[in-house]
């Protein structure tokens, strides 16, 4: 049975809180999909509301999440994870009983756990994360394609009744329009794995491009002539968001301490081999890394039009 | 003037020891800017050897460095950095009067310490490094545009004489021929830049993978589902050759083991700030990081038909 509405949308109306790269590539893929009809946003920057207003994303562009969210029948928030409890405290008691509430934050359990009190009864808090970005952000960044065969992480709460599941369903079906896959999972384990994935390769990569920009016997001219060895794809993924990626931080702390944790002690091997001249154990690493990238390539996980680092310039 | 011979050849016999991704790039970029007339490749693997004789890039394709280098004007050194004394020491004999020796190793110093009480009298040294790479290897990797807009760094030695500098010159038009940006430096100094804009990033690429793969509560399939978040830009890294690789942090091990110990002071700040919530902290770096970045493509360095990580796969 297809959960859409009887004319043919998924979502009538559709409420973004914070229109990033994300907010607005959400609407943008939505609308071609044709899974939505009406669009509001919230954002608390006059400057996003402008860009908002110009390319024409919305029906309705509001600093009140009040406003944007009246009448809609999903919600998504897709502000810095730090800001969606504050966001979502204004909203709340606008929302319309059957509404979906749904974020797209990098970090699940804190989210979770700041945004279910707030939730007025009647309504539906389906969390989810799509892994999809590129180092660009605001409105104008935004694109369409930005979801195609990406995985969305929903982690739904540990509710069994029908109205949930079916507004879960719903929120699954959104999702597939927009391109993505989707997964469910629990919101701890979404957090390790992420950590793993996605929070530790940031933290390192920003802080290389940190020591390299530091360094007094070599320029940063030469940093940035000699890039391509390696060090430019860790400026790419150093370019992100900064308040996006110290929200995660903070708000993912416990499983990135520990994910560096065994990151960093692995690191003190690796310097000691190479300290002692140990070539057989640096080889045993680099043979045993190089078969889990193929094991990459091979599940199809890699493609040349990889949305992240996608080049976007004009 | 022009340094090419009477037939318009950069070099009229070119001989490449060690016929992996950039040797074999060497000779399909050469072939291709007709810089060079005759081809000999020495190669210790047979399966190597092969392949050379498959693809028909050489005229001779032998397992004896003596052999390819008899009459060629320019000896390219393509092996493992490990590897190229031994491999010279058999050719050095055969070398004829005037004809140069370069080689490609991501290492300078140790490189040409291991050389230099190797080469004959009459026969020019001139040490370099092409900036380019894939995460592919072997003789059926290489492609003629690989050195296209790249830089290759040549150290010289500190000679003045006219013979010398004539033969240097000669080596920086065959660079350009095959379309590389060159540069020249001290080869101490090439080591420390290349040990932050390469060494350090491989190690790093290397380390976290291998940490992940440890995990016990996240499964393999997971990391590779997952990896678009900023993992799979590691992945690729950490997917390169593994004797080159071992060979290069052995052989350049204090410029290594001084930018490492930087990059895990800073990383210990940084992960000190996530377990006391300094969000402070971590926004200035983020955003320093970013303009770092912004830095680079401004400058130019960054394509999208950049060669480090090119898709390969038909």
């Amino acid at each position: 049975m297809s959960p859409q509405a009887a004319n043919g949308l998924i979502y009538p109306k559709l409420a973004v809180i914070g229109c990033g790269l994300i907010g607005s590539s959400i609407i943008r893929a939505a609308r071609a999909a044709g899974a939505v009809g009406e669009v509001s946003v919230a954002d608390a920057s006059p400057e996003h509301r402008q860009k908002v207003l110009e390319l024409g994303y919305a029906d309705l562009v509001t600093a009140d999440p009040a406003e944007a969210v009246r009448d809609a029948d999903l919600v998504v928030l897709a502000t810095p994870v730090m800001a969606m409890s504050g966001a979502f405290a204004q909203a709340a008691s606008a929302l319309k009983p059957g509404a979906t509430v749904t974020d797209v934050g990098s970090v699940k359990a804190a989210v979770v756990e700041a945004l279910k009190p707030l939730v007025p009864e009647g309504v539906f808090l389906a969390p989810g994360h799509p892994i999809a970005g590129t180092e660009y952000s605001g409105p104008e960044a935004g694109f369409a394609e930005l979801f195609q065969n990406r995985w969305t992480i929903l982690t739904p709460l540990p509710r069994e009744d029908d109205p949930y599941l079916e507004a879960v369903q719903r929120l699954v079906d959104f999702w597939r329009a927009l391109g993505a896959n989707v997964d469910r999972m629990d919101e701890k384990h979404h957090d390790l794995v992420l950590a793993v994935t996605s929070h530790l390769p940031h933290l390192i990569a920003y802080n290389i491009v940190g020591t390299a920009a530091d360094l007094e016997e070599v320029t940063q001219a030469e940093v940035m002539k000699y890039s391509a060895g390696g060090f430019r794809d860790f400026t790419r993924i150093a370019a992100s968001d900064p308040t996006m990626w110290r929200d995660i931080f903070l708000a993912n702390k416990d499983a990135v301490l520990e994910i560096l944790g065994r990151f960093t002690e692995d690191l003190q091997a690796l310097s000691r081999a190479i300290r002692w001249g140990e070539g057989d154990k640096l080889f045993e690493l680099f043979t045993r890394t190089r078969a889990i990238r193929r094991g990459i390539v091979a599940a199809g996980q890699e493609t040349p039009e990889a949305n992240f680092g996608r080049d976007h310039r004009q």
